[in-house]
């Protein structure tokens, strides 16, 4: 990408906790501005692949010895486990790093770092780069995964303009592009284009018979496309963000009850005009 | 494709009655053979075009003129019309013509031919290439669109040994592998991978709202892609299947049902086995 900014000055080390595809992609992007990225795994065989993927500089298995110096922490583990981890991190960082994630959900996160730890809260900028995949591991990370792809920002009301700054700059050197909201904001919308999209994958696929399987075409494998993804992500993505989901999934619910109703009744000119507002919508996202 | 079977002596000119994507397809893949294929449009312009994209050797605005002679005669029509195009077709068959189509439903098509003509109906064998696409028009057809795919056959009682033959001879020659099935079963089955499926991807486009829309990510835009499909086409698909549908679409609304209580009683365990689940069924279809 000839479009990355100009690396700047206080940007050198940063530490990725957990190297998986998004982590690893994150360590990647940094790499090709020539910052020094180091990563953090529970166990040396993953800090070995993440190495040997050019995901990261060096791996440690000691998260201290991993956030040690870092101008910048990004946590890029299951969204149950980063406050914990961002917390652990905190205590060997500068008043002056940034922590930040890459976390589906945000308001949980953000509401707990402030209530366990004021001074892992006061570097914390909470962020989610939408540019998942239903592949896992080091093994499939890109340099360019988020090139061009956007990254929600979600500063609360306590963050100061200084490390919102920082992080947004810090983002855009991944490749990014920025769009700031609340956490709240940001889970409502996820739920409706991420999350219960991926419930509804998963109902689709959890359906499939024995005798169907043979036939399913294109568009039953992109439909069930993300049901591959990860359970326990899945699970604690559901935990964090239910109440959201919930509600997005009463709407899908209601207008899967229209669309009966019409199919009911026979009402093929109601139908076919919802199909077409339908594909109004999907085609303005193209 | 360098398997295609030899072309059988018997088969020479094929007549496509609309010549779409999927018409224009099986024309192609046929061309590849040797075989003269013929095509009939309303349009004259869609003749035209059909011979521009290398999808027939001559296109007629009339049937019976495209009709005249032809060994096979493919309907690739939007359900609701097939049985009123085979009928017209068969008027200037010869006995041993075959007709078959490319609908995605069957059994209304089925019951109506016999009931209206038994004349076509003595000729007919119905068929349901599994290629689609969102994609519509003879401009995104390819020779290779059926290499492979599996093409449903749905004879009923009253078709003869002889013409189920020369009609698994003629989609072979396609490039597509057989696959027989009642049209009930097909219907059954389709309905549950393909057009209850459509329409869920239908629901999550038409609850896309303005400001969720800058945040869609490879997921959602995967599980909505079938949502850009012809509403004309999927609205006769939905009227010809409406029963099956609505038996497929209880099964799905109860499977969220289900759901939904998982994640109001946060029992996280049965969420997750649930996923888990749903992740190996769709996992084996890969």
């Amino acid at each position: 990408m000839d479009t990355l900014p100009e690396k700047p000055a206080w940007l050198n080390r940063v530490s990725i906790l957990g190297v998986g595809l998004l982590g690893g992609s994150v360590g990647m992007s940094l790499r090709r501005s020539g910052v020094h990225v180091v990563g953090y795994s529970r166990r040396e065989s993953s800090c070995r692949a993440a190495i040997q993927a050019g995901a990261v500089d060096e791996g440690f298995t000691d998260i201290a010895r991993a956030a040690q110096g870092s101008d910048v922490v990004v946590v890029a583990s299951p969204v149950d486990k980063i406050v914990a981890l961002a917390i652990e991190a905190d205590a060997v960082l500068a008043e002056t790093a940034l922590i930040t994630d890459v976390g589906s959900t945000k308001a949980e996160i953000v509401a707990e770092i402030t209530e366990r730890s004021p001074s892992a809260a006061a570097k914390f900028v909470a962020a989610h780069p939408i540019a998942g995949s239903e592949k896992t591991g080091v093994e499939n990370a890109t340099a360019t995964l988020l090139d061009g792809k956007l990254v929600v920002l979600t500063p609360d009301e306590t963050t100061s303009t200084e490390l919102l700054e920082r992080s947004k700059t810090f983002w855009l050197q991944t490749g990014g592009r920025i769009v700031p909201m609340s956490p709240t904001e940001h889970d409502q919308r996820l739920a409706a284009v991420s999350h219960v999209p991926h419930l509804v994958s998963s109902v689709l696929a959890s359906l499939l018979d024995e005798e169907c399987m043979p036939l399913v075409g294109s568009g039953w494998k992109d439909m069930t496309r993300v049901a591959s993804g990860d359970p326990a992500m899945w699970t604690a993505i559901c935990e964090q963000n239910r109440e959201a989901i919930l509600g997005q999934l009463e709407r899908f619910a209601d207008t899967l009850g229209s669309l009966r109703e019409m199919l009911v009744t026979g009402d093929t000119t109601a139908l076919r005009r919802w199909l077409e507002d339908a594909k109004t919508r999907k085609d303005a996202t193209q």
